[in-house]
């Protein structure tokens, strides 16, 4: 019996891949090895890496400009190497504080160079985004945004034009799951345990003018150049996570590329998102109607006591992973690509029949 | 038909642990979803983290003073790392140059702060260790060694005692092949994807005193005793291959542990070296006999022509992954914990009759 699993991240993964992952395991495609064991010198793996890069670029529409690399360490790594690439000495970048991620990037950051908050949702409990009224600086080494808060359950619908300023946005949380105006950013990076894969790789997705910034004195692991330069063979790539990244992304083409994707997205959460609204104040959702989340759903009952019981009933019909983050409580429903459209009706049906038991 | 694959890293697994893994692949345990899947705050997880952990320090005796660490980067990362951490300003680090992996180490290092070469190989072009004269200084930050040099064939078989000085290892190609004495240590660190599972994960082991030199001014990844104090889950840890790596260490310690590692280690190295030495020069070796490594044999034919075709005709017979290291060339066959005896043997046999129909 398969669960609905909710979870923020590792997240759930389409079930036609597990099953591919688990058919080719012990003897890759009549190698007689398992790619677990593979050279990522070798003629078999070449091709797994090469496949992943071309169906990112071809699934996000990307230029020949912007150039693809795996990374290991997260996106939690790239809050440290994306200040000590780009954040020129002498100039300060602009960073928008929208919530928990935006917060650890932005620490980060600051332990690197001079960093200018252009906006700080505290005032509202990082409920909020910035409107179009925000000014970025157009000195700015470059403009930092989240382009979903996991643990606040915000997302950005569309993005700021920074001119000539490089817009880089940490999408861990939403890549892969709408179409981009992707010449907007210079950098986009997420880790895979998410919308793309299982955890332990990270891509970032750079513009080769940007590239030419990292400094010759960093070191080689943390110089995106050198990994742009070795096509992310620099040293030895997450081999296997990698695979399973190429086979999730044949799954999102399969379906209809990232249109598809959104428009699940919007059914997906719209369904949750009607259950809240309809329940007369039964369940709330702090966000700002216009900056809702489609990946994650943020929620609360009347009391914490409700929460534990929605969320112990919840899991006894076999939907999990629907617990708040641990510093901020309530209920959080992920809806990545992978989540059927199923296991969200079901979520909102319980949902509608949890209300009507216990309101 | 299962290959016997020589290569490097990634590397052969256990064919046990293989087929464990596509067992559990699709749903792990029961719990109606995958590891890979699985949150890394989930409890189903939360066991295979600490089971690994605890097998780590169980199979190498580690003291409690010895923290392990998982992180993403690989050992490559680690170059960064480690000086970053722990070359205080105002001392220098004591390196030792054995070979290609020391060198990036050493690079690495060079840009972090001031460092002392205390031995370099390049006189024998790296087919030598330090002897016993061999001076370490004794107000360095710390002294740095490479245990097995994985392109060039060397491996230490004794450890110099550097007093208070920590001593650290890079220990990516023989982790886990042979007892240590671990208490000369300070840090060991490793790539997994040799000795302990696949890519995408490296081990750090980290003596408590040491850690208390982690600045504060670094950024979070970069920063061990944030690692440490948060039990490797400060963020999302490659659970998958941390999970594979348990597999790995339980196969290890159910086979008899590291004293057997190391007996069947030398039973494969010996039956190549033996092949290499009795052929009459046909095979030749540079490494200087007492530094050979058991883990990784490397060996030239008479020439290029004959390099080729043994390794075209040891692949036929379904031997692969024995070309040398594209920088180096000739042979290499690398003997990890995984690799069986057979294997070795087979190999060992092959060769002599390709000396007798060749040489």
């Amino acid at each position: 019996m398969r669960k609905f699993n909710f979870s923020a991240g590792p997240a759930v993964l389409p079930l036609p891949v597990l099953e591919e992952v688990r058919d080719t395991l012990v003897d890759y495609r009549g190698n007689g090895l398992s790619l677990l064991e593979c050279s990522h010198r070798s003629k078999m793996y070449e091709d797994v890496h090469n496949e992943t890069i071309s169906l990112f670029q071809e699934l996000l529409g990307l230029p020949e400009s912007h150039k693809v690399i795996f990374l290991g360490g997260g996106a939690t790594l790239q809050f440290s190497m994306v200040p000590m690439n780009f954040l020129t000495p002498g100039k300060a970048c602009d960073m928008v504080v929208s919530g928990a991620w935006a917060k650890k990037a932005l620490s980060d950051a600051k332990k690197i160079g001079d960093v200018k908050v252009v906006f700080d949702g505290a005032e509202t409990k990082y409920t909020t985004l910035p409107k179009s009224d925000t000014i970025y600086n157009p000195d700015a080494a470059y403009v930092h945004i989240t382009s979903n808060e996991t643990i606040g359950g915000l997302q950005w619908k569309t993005f700021p034009d920074t001119g000539d300023v490089p817009l880089i946005a940490d999408m861990s949380s939403d890549i892969m799951s709408t179409p981009l105006p992707v010449e907007k950013f210079s950098m986009i990076y997420a880790g895979a345990q998410k919308n793309l894969g299982p955890s332990g790789v990270a891509v970032a997705v750079i513009h080769e003018k940007l590239l030419e910034r990292c400094p010759k004195s960093l070191t080689a692991y943390l110089n995106y150049g050198i990994h742009s330069e070795k096509n992310s063979l620099y040293n030895t790539p997450p081999v296997f996570s990698i695979y399973i990244m190429m086979l999730v992304l044949r799954w999102v083409k399969a379906q209809g590329g990232v249109a598809k994707m959104s428009e699940l997205s919007s059914q997906k959460a719209g369904a949750i998102y009607r259950e809240i609204d309809s329940s007369g104040g039964f369940y709330s959702c702090p966000v700002e109607k216009e900056s809702r989340s489609v990946m994650n759903v943020i929620f609360r009952l009347p009391s914490e006591e409700l929460d534990k019981k929605f969320l112990k009933e919840a899991e006894a019909l076999d939907m999990i992973g629907l617990k708040g983050y641990r510093d901020v409580g309530g209920c959080r429903a992920s809806l990545y690509n992978a989540m059927p459209l199923e296991g969200a009706l079901t979520l909102a049906g319980f949902m509608k029949d949890f209300a009507a038991a216990n309101g």
